[in-house]
């Protein structure tokens, strides 16, 4: 059964012990520093503190998203839109929370924000109806 | 039961009789006239097609979906990148390919697209990671 | 790696060999008898011919619909639709089929079936607004 | 990053500054007066008000739902019950909330509720296993 | 409309109230009787509190939980382990923290826990790739 | 729109051209050797075929893919049978397919497949429940 207290304790998350800063050594304590120089913020947001609990997951996650979300043929701006397009329809409340807020860092104004609302709704009503509908593959006519 | 030659006539969809173009009169017409005219193709795809077989469903969903993919302060490809992320999120079949080669069309390279992948993993990953791991709200340090 | 004969000789599903009707025995037969007697038709529908390559689930999992979808309270249509909005939700095609030509068949009209689309795909698109957007539980004011 | 402040801040919603009553003009408050109106309640619910920080997305929306949710082959209270189906699938907190009061306010009872439950539940069962297993289309033997 | 009171009243859950301990007579005492010895805690968890409010769901949902988690060919960790990664993917909170508990309880270390979040957070990746891009069927080369 | 030749034509993968062995070359030749060598095969399948159409995302894929199914603290069945229990509950028909023939391979028996079935059932069901009925969280008595 779920121990009540492991999530009501401030300094556990809810099915792992996040890694406190002033507690990081080593690899941890690099990655952690990584986050915070290249986010350029001064702490290090829960999602690392919590998967540092599993060092090697920190590590490839991190390395992954630094790699991924850097701008290339797309702006970081767009990536965080997308990012925040997947957590929504997966409904996840962290990520859409983190993702929204650097989404806007980077210049995504309220009107983009509500023009990416509008698509994110409307796709999931159409993919919904296109699978109840069971429509076709188009072919050439 | 599941009638099976529902599925396997050609001039059907799945669960409905899609409304060809040669039968269209009225308001489907002029929606599928405007479907053409809008995207630049000359025939109407089979999800316009399907949903004709309820005439306020088309209406009301071609309408929204020309007013939300219309370019605004987000551009035309950008949004179908939006809509590919969604589609893709959601595994919707029909949707990817629709969107996926409507994206292309308005310009999204090879590059852009693996970029777009892989943004589109990475965050259906951490999505599940940040809600397995139930982390825990930021809070100022 | 995966057995692409498996998934293309007909006498096979995908990840098991279904039991067919010939080849029934013992509880699977009168399970098969109860299937094709409770829902008026003359052959085993696949999804059941499939599960029966693992007994106690095939048993488990008629019981258990044979009970949930019997009127009740509800009657047997609004059931069946209920069924058609949960798999059109999760993109299950088979489920989809399935469930609309037996919501057809109890009487669901073109009508009737084109309002539960648009209920269908109006909440898959508020659900994900709400998701976004975070929308706070309300409280009385 | 995120800013705790606008979650924990009681004036504003999660991502992004709710628009409350008492600031509303022009045609947001037209449409606060409608959803009152309609609803038959006193407040404005947070959905709306959230929403309104986009009145484009807050006027598309309240109307396409007041539309749909409207009784006609269905009636209201079997589309709210839909909507609760596609809710919980979709495990959309405030959603579920809502729409299952509304329901009940529609005279969905316990035991309707319960057997929605049972329906609900039974479809995500057997969903997967139409996945898992890939069960193969029927066809007519 | 939400009724705000309903969750936040501590004895009720937000949907419907809940049967305590002190208040299960007949079917429901003996069900929650077998859900403390079974699982060898001393509290009903509210899942089952909540279930409760229509008895034959306990009844039938317990009934099949019990069946299902005893150990068979799998044992039970394997079997708690499948249900955090289904819970996950779901994105279920009390799902998640009940059965992560479950695991750990069984024996599932930290280490194994990491290694079951690095098998979820992949697969949820290359299903999202696996759809986007749309991979056919292999076949023998 | 899409381009129904994109789909119909073997040689390519739906989105994709897919990279075929004999026109692989360096990194990408270097990768597909090392997929066949490490599961023991002689061809390379679809999904990364498709993927090497976007060689850093093959080669990150693959790489982590690697990793995380190695036998560690968790076997390669478990693994495998995690990685089902994932592609299930998403629905990828790529992936079940893929995960459940190598899930075979590795030793799961039948019996050991029916069991998954049922766990993964259940689960996808009770996760509904828990979130129609909004669970609170378990706080000792």
């Amino acid at each position: 059964m779920i121990d009540a207290k492991r999530r009501t304790t401030p300094e556990r998350g809810a099915t792992v012990e996040m890694v406190e800063e002033s507690a990081a050594t080593g690899r941890v304590r690099e990655i952690f520093d990584d986050i915070k120089w290249t986010k350029q913020i001064d702490f290090v947001p829960n999602f690392w503190k919590t998967l540092a609990s599993h060092p090697p997951l920190l590590d490839d996650t991190w390395q992954r998203l630094k790699r991924v979300m850097a701008p290339g043929q797309l702006d970081a701006r767009t990536k965080e839109m997308l990012a925040v397009a997947v957590s929504a329809t997966n409904g996840c409340s962290y990520c859409i929370n983190s993702h929204t807020a650097a989404a806007m860092k980077l210049g995504m104004t309220a009107e983009m924000y509500g023009e990416l609302l509008e698509v994110v709704a409307l796709f999931n009503a159409t993919n919904t109806l296109a699978d109840a509908l069971q429509v076709r593959p188009d072919v050439f006519p």
